[in-house]
């Protein structure tokens, strides 16, 4: 047993509903989180840039203390999850993989759709995990770019939302996928919009869910589990933007969620 | 004279578009802009990171030698014109005052509308500098927090962003306001939509004009205009965002335009 804290960072806070996935599996689970609000959002950057950023927040929050890392970040898992591993001794797991399995396990017609941002669509990840599990799948990739920022606007049943997910989803409407991978930790926040367009034959893969199951998994078999109960997690930004701790509450469901602010480019 | 180069700055490569205001008006002078890039956007965050990232900015263009500085990023110059300009020797101009003079100067029924980021909209400084000039016009002001994704989208002129448009512009449509601040670097590049419903009878204001004319007054008021010819303008980003230079040479219609990138945490 290891009652250090895990640590799981995104971008801003769409990686709370993978934080939420990990308090509702693992109860007696201590979090660190730590949301990059003042460089969000991570979409549209290049490699290097969110390598360099998750290394930094990686080191804030080995100063935690924390026994594992979770990059609860679509962009951070497909693009620095594989640099960022061969430098620290804890487990690190992303969302990426846990996703591609499951939809792997899921689709039945062996077609599976993967929805993100432009990073990760660019970098090839959930293709490269789908393939290395199976070659008899075909994936189709679309870019979803305006998503977060609709999110964000707190459009996420909006009508205007719905036209811009009709828009990116043409793309994927005549590929007849059984499966569809929602590969940014915004995109459960859309599922009632993305499920209608898509229809209910297609089973929407959410990367909180999944990941919550890969980490449990990997706590017990290191036999890593905390063994203590009523966990105070922990909550930090690099920009003490308002909107955080509402979104926050809203994804959590809490009516305190004391977040503390970080100056992110020290460490 | 002074043959020094002329700094420009914003979140990205909505500023481009006051840097074109400036090389049209001032031909000889020769720019240096920085892009920031790896954090872009710049709107949602607080008033301590953006002044914080302004300084590191002017840092670097300080080691590149301008002999004066424009902030061509709306929520830079409304947060932290002010407190960065008491830390400097060379003058410092941003977008907002000389947009809100010349809204001053050409409304007619006294009513004056502001469109800009949730930060400059929450800073109040357009209001403030108009409340200076004159006690005697009503401002009304509203931000439209998508305008800079549906910009960096390429959707510019497309039917989402005209019902995006139009619902942020509802709010201003009953207040009879003639003239209309496009008080985010980004924003002429909608100039068409929203001056197709705001309607004619409303001028729009570019800063980016605005700002090219008080510059100019600035350095033939000291005598520091560059006297030489052909400038070789020099860009520079903090993350070597693929689409920089895309929509650079849109903005800037150039089929070169070389961009470096530089590591603005270390400044």
């Amino acid at each position: 047993m290891d009652n250090r804290p895990i640590g799981v960072f995104d971008s801003g806070f769409g990686g709370l509903t993978v934080a939420k996935g990990i308090m509702k599996q693992l109860k007696n689970e201590k979090i660190i989180y730590f949301g990059d609000t003042a460089r969000v959002p991570y979409g549209s950057k290049s490699k290097d840039t969110i390598i360099k950023y998750s290394n930094q927040i990686i080191r804030f929050l080995l100063t935690k203390d924390v026994k594992a890392i979770v990059i609860a970040c679509g962009t951070a898992s497909a693009m620095a999850l594989d640099t960022v591993r061969e430098n620290y001794d804890i487990p690190i797991i992303g969302i990426v993989r846990p996703a591609a399995v499951s939809a792997v396990n899921k689709t039945k017609n062996k077609r599976i759709g993967i929805i993100a941002t432009e990073g990760t669509v660019r970098s090839g990840s959930y293709d490269a995990v789908i393939k290395e599990q199976t070659e008899d799948v075909q994936v189709f990739s679309t870019a979803c770019p305006l998503f977060v920022p609709l999110v964000e606007e707190g459009w996420a049943e909006d009508k205007v939302t719905y036209m811009v997910a009709q828009r990116y989803l043409e793309n994927l409407s005549d590929k007849a996928i059984d499966t569809l991978v929602l590969g940014c930790t915004h995109y459960p926040l859309l599922k009632k919009t993305i499920g209608t367009i898509m229809g209910e034959e297609v089973t929407l893969i959410n990367p909180a869910n999944e990941t919550a199951l890969v980490l449990e998994k990997l706590l017990n078999s290191k036999d890593m589990m905390h063994q203590e109960q009523i966990p105070e997690h922990e909550f930090y930004v690099s920009d003490l933007a308002e909107k955080f701790e509402g979104f926050a509450k809203q994804i959590i469901k809490t009516s305190t969620l004391p977040v503390k602010q970080i100056n992110i480019e020290n460490y």
